[in-house]
Parts: C-alpha cells; structure tokens; sequence
C-alpha cells in the first residue's frame, strides 16, 4: 500500500468496463463505490436470495464480492492492452453477514509485473453499524487483454 | 478419506435440506447430485448470467459451488443436533471454466468433533470432455443447529 | 482488531512459556518483541542457514515466523487452562524476504469461543529500510492445554 | 496429474541442485526420495529440535517440507534457463504430526507457462503407520534463473 502506481491513465473507466460487462455481477445486483488506483469499493443491497439456509449472506456472494473488487483494484493499475485473472484466493469468514447491506473494499498490496496481489475486507451494515465480516487475499495475474479474447489466457 | 464416519443415519435427509434452503444456491440454479456420507456432488447447467467479462464461468460462481458442496459432504457427516459452518475456505482456478456445465464433487479429508476439513473439485464440461477447472480446501466448523437459530454461531 | 480481550491476566507469562518450550522456535533463533493482549512481534537475525537457494530466506523460516507468532497472539487472548493449535494458515510472498534481520507483527483479527483468526506480517530490514515480504492468515483452535497433553488435541 | 510434461531433460539434476543449495533445507536435515517429472518426494527424520511446546513437529517444519518438495516438482518440469518461485501457500493441519519420521509428496496439478500450481501432503510414521498430518496448495512463478540471480525475480 503507498507502492502502487496505474500505468493507465484512463483506469476509472477500465475499472467501470470490468464492472459492466461481468454478468454475473451485474445480475447479483453489486454497485460500483468509490475507484483510486489499487483501490476500489463495491456495494451490494443484500435481497433475500443472497442468503444461505441461516439467514446469513452466502459465503459464495462474499466471495465473488471479494473476488471481483479485488480484480478491478488490480485491473487499475495495469497498462492498457493489459488486464488481470484471478490465479487464487483465500477467504476467511470472520463474524455472520447479517443486516440489509454489504460493502467491500480491495486494495493492492504488491503490484508486480505478472502477478498483483490484493486484500479485500467485505463488511456487513446491520442498523446504522458496520462490521468485518470477511476478508481475502486474492492473487492476479497479469495478462494481455488480446491473448485473453483467443482464449489463450489459461495458460498463464 | 476412508476414515470419515457418518453419525447421522438420515444423512441424506439433511444434506438435501441443506441444500434446499439455501436461497442462494437455489437461484444460482445448482442441482444435487449423488450423496454419500463424506461426499457430496453438484452440478450447474452454465447460463450466461454465470459468466464474467471473457466468457469464463466467474471464480464467484465455482467458489459459491465448492464451498456449499463441502458444507453438505461435511455436514453428512454431524449428528443430528449439528450442522456445519464455512470457517474459511481457498479456491485454486487452474483453468478456464469454459462449457456447458460445471460439476463439483466435495470430499471430507479430515473429520473432527469441532472441525471439519473438505476439499472441492469443479470441473468444466465442454463437448464430450470435462477439465478440472478448480480446486478449494474448505475449512468447516461443527455448531449445534439451536445455537445456530438462535445467530450466536457466529461466535465459534 | 479493538475488539480483543484477554481472558488471562497472566498472558505475557503464557506467550513466553510458548515461546521458550517450542524447541523449532528455539532453534531457529527467533526473538520474542514486544507483547500485548492480541499483539504479538517476533524477531530473527538472518543467518546463512536461514536461506533458500537464491539468498532469500526460505518461505519455510517465513512461515514458521508467521504461525508461531500468531499463536502466541492467539494464546495471549484465551483462559488459562487453554491454549492454541494452528488449524490452517495461508503465506502470501510479496518481495524477497532479503537483509539482515526479519521482524514478525502478529494480530488478532477475530476472537472467537473456539477459534481465533489472526494475521502476521514479515518485513525484512535491509541497510536501515523495513519492508513487508509476506503476509499470513492464520486459524487456530482453542482448545484445553490438559487434553492436548493427554494427544487427544488432534481430534479437535 | 497426467497432463504435465517436463521441458528439461535433466531434471533430476535440476531438482538435485535446487535441494543441495537450500541451506535451510540441509540445515533441517531433509533428504530426497524419489523424483520424477511433476512429482517429488522428501524425507525428514524427525529430531527433538524440530518440535513444538506440546511434541508434535512445528507447522513450520511441515510448511517447510511442503513448499520446497512443491517447488522442485515445478522445477522439474520448466526449461533449463528457468527455475521456480513460490507465490503463495496454503497448509492444512489435518492430524498431529507425531512420530520418528515425516514423508511428503508434492504432485503438479496445473503446468502454466508462467504459473505452476502443485499440492502437498505430508504424511507422519508413528511404528509401523502412516497417516495424512497436513496437505498444502502452493502456487509457484516460473522466472528466468539469470533474472533471479541478478535480484529482479522479486518483481515476478
């Protein structure tokens, strides 16, 4: 944190791209929050169906939280032709996602040539009070945006 | 694997309950597959609401899969009274997740009074062959299902 | 973090009971810093025998660092008739852990009845620059010092 | 797993020169098993030096055992110029590790030009048996020796 530095001047609208076209994002409802370079916020109106059999928020909705708003701080940093994959990611589920919203919030601890890694805390606001519920590391790869569309990207 | 023992004589019941009741799970459209006691198998027909910007099955998806799916081989395993929480759990994406359906079949590794280790496999159906797309080791703890109501297990 | 309490007014006597019994620990050559209810530093002079192939310190000596410091965080919370058992941990290696002494911080994340989850940062000092050369996440079990005595601790 | 293909065709003198110059590897006391292409195995009998407070051997003997047999099952399958780095770990503590020796088999489950991933189990002998103490997942960069030895590879 402090280290990183984008290497695309036009990162927000990267970052904005990424949201955009995941569909899955889009159809779990997130929100995009606030964009710096290493550092990005996302948002989700917790609904019924975002639940687990216990009334808590899945795990699986905190995780794909975790995941993506880490990849999109990793993704503001890169060059342009460039974007990231998730290669990994570890996600410790500290106290029960329960209350009416979550947030996240991902920042890049080490921004290197080929692979970026990133935390990500989602916390869960029940009332007017918020609460770590989870956290993650998560581990990227950089990886050209052309090489990706041919789907050679799995090899990485 | 080998020494996992269920103490539930009606195993099947809960894991099917388990998987019932979870909202998320039921809109992300997961089916149960075969139940064993200690291992559990899912599957997911793709839709393209499964997927994130480049047409890969997004890692929130196969997470969501590995962990539920190890939740319920763990959770096969409890006594009637108990049911299992995720503690923590890592996902490896080792390739792509591209295809029509992902299947992921979870197995205990290590079955304890307190806690319960599972690892999860996803693979990738596409076309007549099917790829390991990931691989998670899931850490669950065993909580009485009372207690669980009552939302104090998130003090475990 | 902030919302730790130690259960035994005696901690500082328990973390250095466990430092000074664990004979890895002894051998390695690790120091214990400062310590605190939570809170625990660590220190390693680097010496030859602490290296990889590349004169970077092993992840092991890291890893070893990272866990044992976090136990002791973990034990300095708990009753006096328990302790601790690492249940899992995760190593990230964010730069070469290179330079003349490493110094662990390790803190309590969450405290729960029967698991602790903590996080251990390594920075290593070179000429008179600290950097951090890897983070862990670390679960651990509380369980009762008497029963680990009797080996029963592994059933946890 | 059956998908892997080593490009050097020396590689057990590659993974014989990875083991010898790790001092903290000799300094533990580990030796060699058998090698193969994609799969390495290591031996460590067990000393009182290599223990915790309680007698089991130290979580970071095994994380040890298990990131450095990793790392030479990757290494054995990259081209000669290159060698492998470790990224990230995760280790599992399934059993105590007691006994008079420890065995770990570290097998590649991903072959990536740039990303290895392989898995560790290490197994505890106690008379006559063997049992699974602790299974690991370690991610490994693939760098260019000469790189490495000029202290670039940090920035992988």
């Amino acid at each position: 944190m402090g280290f990183v530095k984008s290497l695309n001047p036009h990162f927000a609208a990267k970052v904005q791209s990424i949201f955009e076209k995941a569909a899955f994002i889009q159809d779990l409802g997130l929100r995009l929050g606030t964009v710096s370079a290493g550092e990005v916020e996302t948002l989700l109106a917790v609904l019924s169906r975002h639940l687990q059999q216990d009334g808590v928020v899945h795990a699986g909705v905190q995780a794909t939280m975790a995941d993506h708003t880490a990849g999109m701080a990793a993704a503001s940093l890169v060059a342009p032709p460039e974007t990231v994959l998730s290669v990994e990611f570890k996600l410790n589920l500290l106290r029960p996602a329960v209350g009416e919203a979550l947030r996240c919030v991902a920042t890049v601890l080490r921004q290197g040539r080929t692979l970026i890694i990133a935390e990500s805390e989602v916390f869960a606001r029940e009332g007017g009070r918020e609460r770590l519920a989870s956290k993650a590391t998560v581990t990227l790869a950089v990886v050209e945006e052309e090489r990706l569309r041919r789907r050679e990207g799995g090899d990485a």
